[in-house]
């Protein structure tokens, strides 16, 4: 039985963030969603921080002195920006552009400033999640384990994830991380409708044309 | 390790529109969603076409006289109407609205001109999805495998599908069907993505509340 040849969709990629309070699990979301899904690369960010032994130009950020960095925000040539302890931190706009029309999609770790400078710059493209914990309590024992930290220390992390969590509403999906494995698939499930959105595959009016014109 | 009470998220239901010519595998793909998901509900139309043996009232259809069928007409009780061969169709709103606000999620197999009606009259709780078949030579094999067809009858079939397809780019999300599994992966995906949407889950607003509150 012949099902003839797959279709030869092409499709424009897309920019996912993943944005959450510290606790929320999102650098584990993020690591297994990278392993496990090819077509997902993780955006190369451009930082005036020392390279650090085990960093990799190019793998684990763009290096740039102060001047390079100043110059690229110049132009124009950042999604978004910012800076972190005395340290400039942007996202390159030009991999990220070649990486959409690749058909490639790109992870973002940024929190909701650095969202609503991407989303200002590239809205259609970009698919925006909000990671929350399942409880008070949860989050504050996430906080808590991270090491043996004086009760000052947990109550400012709580007070800056409270802060992080005030713009969930300006995400298009909310998933709460009651456990790993059912949060990865809500991610997953995301990504893979996402995909699917008419919008994004960019030759369907020629499939389409194809499959209606006459044998 | 307590993981603390899985947070009681309430969420508004969703319209599930499914269309696709005939020969896209829209009814397999249909009952197997039925099947596999229990929060999942067929949306029963009301008909003034006769009751078969078979058929059981408010399950398969609720069987309506042409007088009551157009008294709900003229009152604004359907989300969608038409006429097909000579009988009235219709999907009536109030047993919709329940299960939307009791966070049912409703599948319609409806054609085009209906997606277009329900889609004037709940367009926030809509999700479009659009089914097409992998090739024009497969189309024409699944058309053609009914019934052993006269040629005009399966060309008729054809230029249908073909007319139906037109509409592809009135759906936020096209599924190609190349396979049943994986189509089937991709509507679920689509489904679980959107019940994931921040504007369907309706006490989000009080759960980051509780979560950001003090101890």
């Amino acid at each position: 039985m012949s099902k003839g040849h797959p279709p030869r969709i092409q499709r424009r990629g897309l920019l996912l963030v993943l944005s959450s309070p510290s606790g929320a699990g999102k650098t584990t979301i993020s690591r297994a969603l990278l392993e496990r899904d090819s077509n997902l690369t993780l955006s190369v960010s451009a930082t005036t921080r020392p390279k650090r032994p085990n960093e990799l130009e190019g793998v684990h950020y763009f290096f740039k002195d102060q001047a390079g960095f100043d110059a690229m925000v110049e132009k124009g040539e950042f999604l978004e920006y910012a800076e972190v302890f005395g340290h400039s931190y942007g996202t390159p706009k030009a991999p990220v552009e070649k990486s959409l029309a690749d058909g490639k999609d790109v992870l973002f770790d940024i929190d909701w400033q650095g969202t609503q400078q991407v989303a200002a710059a590239m809205s259609g493209d970009l698919v925006r999640v909000f990671l929350l914990p399942p409880s008070h309590e949860e989050l504050e024992r996430r906080l808590r384990s991270r090491a043996q930290d004086s009760e000052e220390v947990v109550q400012g992390r709580m007070a800056k994830a409270a802060s992080e969590m005030e713009h969930w509403n300006e995400y298009e999906y909310v998933v709460i991380n009651v456990d790993f494995d059912r949060c990865l698939a809500d991610v997953e499930a995301i990504l893979r409708a996402e995909r699917l959105k008419r919008v994004r595959q960019t030759n369907l009016d020629a499939f389409v044309g194809d499959l209606t014109s006459e044998g």
